[in-house]
């Protein structure tokens, strides 16, 4: 399942370094901005870049059987509440979306749940009800693993065939941030400490339990760490390997991906794994309060769009910085240059 | 011309707060942005909020004696090409605006140069040509710093007749971020050293100029400082006047103002000596990479919704943080409660 993403053209890299330089603004007084603007159009191939107005957001959906095991402050019986909510418009990444004209799906990979009267579509691409409780068997079986990722693959392929210039991966799941804190571990050899924070907010006996599900993973996974179906099989979940597909296929087809908090970095680590090279096709949308994410973000390269000190997940910081991404390229675009200024 | 800015109402603060904390997301997991929504439903004193949908921006350009002395990294003739950009709508504030639907419009107070050929109405509130070299005169006489502030209180109410549910005030003039700079050193008591930063980006060599030249200005204008209308003549300018006349006004007539770079919050600090309590009505859009800018903000007590190294000035921080400021009044009023979830 691996095949590189070619890197975005380097011409157009340079040659939009070069339009940022000339702009009729003092050097490097944009910037992130700047920066953000030169990406931009590096993965449209064009310089000035147009504007960045079909961005869509799919969100996998799926429980983990750590749920069971007391590392989130919330029952498993959110995540299928939610979905509906999702489905209702009135989610955090709902009202974001509505206000940035995102198209947000819900795509059902693993809830819990029977999701009864939900729309069928909604479930059309579910693996499993629940993952495996990761500190004590698999999340998946290799077979599950592959299924998930081949999702994942054909979604981006039919949100990019929709018209999608950019693209959004969300998640919904109680305790997810439990296997996305074991995959980073594991996959980038970081410290289970270093990594493992307070999720949805557990408190300081929950945060020790969690901490130790994480490790008690991360030990039983260990020789599993370089085959990344392998890694997403004992550690991950539906929809974590459904993300990872999703944006291994987004960069592979040379279209870039906003990405959200620690659920969604997970996801990019092992994207990269699929895709060597995917990271290029990848910017960050905000910083979260979850030190795996900060961690991943350092390993990747990437600088996030924004530090609010959100911790909401569902691709909701993500969504909330697509109005910088676009004015990024809006402004490469369109302000004067030094060389248009009345004399 | 003191007059205080009553409080937002605090009975609907703290029904903001517990609306917030009554929403379907984790506690706190909003960030910022839920805190940035309490403010926004406060200063509107009604809980949900409504839409923040009329934001208007207003340019003060004007000259500064001290470009002659060597303190910025561009030429004087800059500000009047910069006033015909912004008219053009080729600037970088312009773009921004456009893209979030903000109005802007620009006002000379005080550009050295005849700005032939453009719209009268942008010359009206015209207090003089340039101001004075402030480490070595005053900037204004006393009666063109009062005018200069009933200009902006004027502009305020005008720009509130016309509907604004939130002001932004921008800024344009080669070497405004020394007048800014010495304000805030002289008002706030802070070292010379600390505050002074490259503005548009001069070298070191430059720096060093710019901060002799703001110790000098402070130093020359040491027993000036407890009246606000002495220290803006004695170091401030007459579109800093306008500025601090605006955000006063804004704040005594109860409409919130987003404060953009070092020019901005220079005039803030002034605005709440006029009308004391107006911070209150006040929210960072941006942190500049001026050190003067950071520093003013703690002591406003205010924290930056963007952080992303902008040092272009023209409001541009403050209109690029405007779709943050919505969205958290649209989380507010519009995501669902946990009471609202399906069982």
């Amino acid at each position: 399942m691996t095949s590189a993403a070619d890197p975005p053209p380097a011409g157009v890299r340079s040659a939009a370094a070069a339009r940022l330089a000339g702009l009729a603004t003092p050097p490097g007084a944009l910037g992130r901005l700047g920066e953000l603007a030169v990406w931009v159009a590096a993965t449209q191939g064009q310089c000035p870049p147009v504007p960045v107005d079909r961005v869509r957001a799919v969100i996998f959906a799926g429980d983990h059987g750590v749920a069971d095991h007391g590392v989130s402050a919330f029952p498993k019986a959110i995540t299928p509440a939610m979905v509906r909510t999702f489905l209702a418009g009135r989610a955090g990444v709902s009202v974001l979306a509505a206000q940035h004209g995102v198209t947000v799906r819900v795509l059902d990979l693993g809830v819990d749940d029977d999701l009864a009267g939900v729309p069928p579509e909604v479930m059309a691409h579910k693996i499993r009800r629940g993952s495996g409780a990761i500190h004590l068997e698999d999340a998946l079986t290799a077979d599950e693993t592959r299924q998930a990722i081949a999702v994942g693959e054909a979604v981006a392929a039919e949100e990019i065939a929709a018209g999608a210039q950019l693209l959004i991966c969300g998640d919904m799941g109680i305790g997810n941030t439990t296997p996305a804190s074991a995959l980073i571990a594991a996959s980038l050899g970081l410290a289970v400490a270093d990594v493992v924070g307070r999720g949805t907010g557990v408190d300081e006996a929950g945060l020790a339990r969690k901490t130790a599900i994480v490790q008690q993973a991360v030990d039983r996974a260990a020789d599993r760490v370089t085959d990344p179906v392998e890694t997403l099989a004992a550690l991950g979940s539906a929809d974590l390997a459904a993300s990872a597909g999703f944006m291994a296929a987004a960069a592979r087809a040379g279209v870039p991906v906003l990405l959200d908090g620690v659920v969604s970095v997970a996801a990019a680590v092992l994207a990269d794994r699929f895709a060597p090279g995917a990271a290029a096709w990848f910017a960050a949308g905000h910083r979260s309060t979850e030190p795996a994410q900060s961690l991943t973000l350092d390993k990747l390269g990437l600088e996030p769009v924004l530090d609010l000190g959100m911790r909401l997940g569902e691709g909701s910081g993500a969504v909330a910085a697509v109005p910088l991404v676009r004015s990024a390229a809006l402004l490469l675009a369109e302000v004067a240059l030094f060389a248009d200024l009345a004399p």
